[in-house]
């Protein structure tokens, strides 16, 4: 058995990134970009205005107040998208609307609600200062300019910010494809009745949902019978047509459970078959190439617990994120909590938020199978490997769960 | 103008929960619950073994010790799946597997790593409790009892507590449909050339991103040229086939901002036209029968803080979600910050973590152009209307964005 650490470390070594693909910038939403993109253009191209109002001559109104207004003459208008070929001169105004281009020779532009306007004679009582609602060429970013680095998230900010400059599209790490392979004779479909000692298969569906969540496909083999040559058979078609393959139950030390044995047999390379991880702990790691094979605990609880601890940061490493996993803060608790020592304890909880502290209040029991525990949580704390029962007040380490 | 928090009182009272539609339980992820869900069956079915091991009648271990084993007789083996028909006599035992049912008789399950066995003879050397490894029928839900809210947001464990429920599909509120009305002349699609006076369409695909992330469907109009009778024509269209129309761009004073009058024409009811948020401020809010309509500037940081803050809300709400806009928490300023009094000031900042406390640092021009800006920060800093410049070591309300 070892720890959550090195359990990490040692799937961490055997994570490789994606190869790359380039897709339409759409379809790029909220994956890892796997270039530097650079500006094409200055950005805005022009001096731009920032308003609705009048483009003028900023040293026009050096000597303006309330008693002295400066006067313009309205040459014309230039709204966004038009190109004034004119040159404005000294005492001659245009007016422009927000995001048109200036005309040459104006340098600041005075709002609409702050100007008095008779035909075609304009009258401002304010010194306007140079560069007033101008916003510069190339204030935002200049050709050549390093604009978005290779690694960061594309958000929709990044998907308006790459079509600003231009790119249709752009290289991002492909999604792994994982497949499932879900064993336990004693699992029905969701639509079935309990007969004597059934349950109904829900850990396909908990994986999917997860697989899903984290923008990576699903090849779904769906309920494998405990029978060895059969889930030979379906353990080398997944490692064949998926980059990760994860199985739930049959990890265990029973008689029916044949999945470490049938890795050994067609040549995988076990790393390790036991994590210190409560709810979880009989968790199979191999690699068979360059593919990743997770065996998992069949219990709900386990299940999840285990795939978002360990698999989810190798699904994310392949897709080019950190391999890593943040979000922890502190949290207060408000009962007591009984825990062994031994194991990583992952203790699923409300956690509720008061003037910028987290408190912990127990939902339920942690029992490895109660999915209903885990709903009636949004958040985790969790208690160190050598530590036991924890009490009302101590502070320990918690994340949301999503 | 008004400020943000009547603004956003305003679109509440005019918008609805969308009606309810039945979904395959896969395709509710990340949706919002529109029933009770009640367990058709008590959850285990049966009273389950935890663990591989031996089930046995506890009482025969009441005297045992390391000097004094207990010896049982093992009678069988029982899978996950399995249903024993034989009764369990006292000094007999069932080899028996994590997940199967109990035979009739035995009230516990010693683990096999704890027990010795020789051939058919089982030795155990230590007092086993009642329901020591078992799960008792019923333990996590009963029949009838209410298992998961209506209201309920749709997370993994929740499409796994459906399935193990017998639920394949479940009542969920529909998504709504954001119709996409972009305007601007100056607007060139993403792979042209910038010539004079143009900048690309980004809004658009900001939109799209935004929409897309809340599980919404876009109707994009695409760029509709500043032409009154075209936009009218549009905007009619969009409000017949979506339940929310978002444009950007034309909500300004200029004499191409087209939106407002086109609004009043069609019958609109106009709630309000302008709201004290910066980047932002002209933001129209229409309702026309049932469907509302927001009019966003089209400057992209304007675009993207007033959808966050003003439509993001009535999208969630149709989909059943709570109105509201969490996730505020108090962030400590690391530089000063410029601003004036009169709107409420979303600046955008690189907030770090450290030791449970959050700081604020800048990231570049808050220009409302600059997407550049956006696109380096990961989160908001925001500045109340009626405060003007903050400064180092001030505390303000902050939150991520995604």
């Amino acid at each position: 058995m070892i720890d959550v650490d090195n359990a990490l470390n040692i799937i961490n070594e055997n994570t490789k990134k994606l190869p790359l693909e380039k897709k339409d910038i759409l379809s790029c939403l909220n994956k890892i970009l796997a270039e530097d993109i650079y500006s094409k253009d200055d950005l805005p191209p022009f001096d731009k205005s920032a308003m609705d109002g009048y483009a003028i001559k900023s040293d026009d109104t050096r000597n303006c107040d309330a008693e002295n207004a400066a006067e313009f003459e309205i040459k014309g208008s230039i709204k966004a998208g038009d190109y004034c070929e004119d040159e404005l001169k000294s005492g001659e105004a245009f007016k422009i609307m927000t995001g048109a281009p200036l005309p040459k020779g104006a340098d600041a532009v005075i709002e609409i609600e702050k100007v008095e306007v008779k035909g075609s004679i304009l009258k401002v009582s304010q010194i306007v200062n140079k560069d007033n609602n101008v916003v510069k060429l190339g204030e935002e970013t200049k050709v050549g300019e390093l604009a978005l680095n290779r690694g960061s998230k594309i958000r929709p900010v990044e998907i308006g910010l790459l079509a600003s400059l231009g790119y249709s599209s752009v290289n991002v790490y492909k999604s792994p494809t994982v497949a499932l392979i879900i064993t336990g004779d004693e699992l029905v479909s969701i639509d079935s009745k309990l007969k004597r000692g059934k349950i109904r298969n829900s850990n396909e569906y908990s994986l999917k949902a997860l697989i899903k969540n984290l923008g990576a496909k699903v090849l779904s083999l769906g309920v494998i019978k405990d029978d060895k040559d059969n889930l030979r058979e379906k353990i080398k078609y997944a490692l064949e047509n998926a980059d990760i393959v994860v199985s739930s139950g049959g990890a265990s030390v029973g008689d029916y459970d044949f999945i470490d044995d049938l890795l050994k047999e067609i040549g995988a390379d076990i790393k390790f078959t036991s994590v210190a991880i409560k709810p979880g702990k009989p968790v199979t790691f191999a690699t068979y190439e360059e593919k990743l094979f997770f065996s998992l605990p069949g219990n709900p609880l386990s299940l999840i617990t285990t795939f978002q601890e360990l698999v989810k940061p190798a699904i994310e490493k392949m897709m080019g994120k950190q391999f890593e996993n943040k979000g922890e803060f502190p949290v207060i608790l408000m009962e007591d909590f009984k825990a062994k020592i031994g194991r990583k304890k992952y203790i699923y909880v409300e956690i509720k938020e008061h003037d910028g502290k987290y408190y912990a209040y127990k939902v339920g029991s942690q029992s490895s199978n109660h999915l209903m525990t885990m709903s009636r949580s949004n958040g985790i704390i969790i208690i160190p490997e050598k530590c036991a029962n924890v009490k009302a007040g101590e502070v320990l380490n918690g994340k949301f769960i999503l």
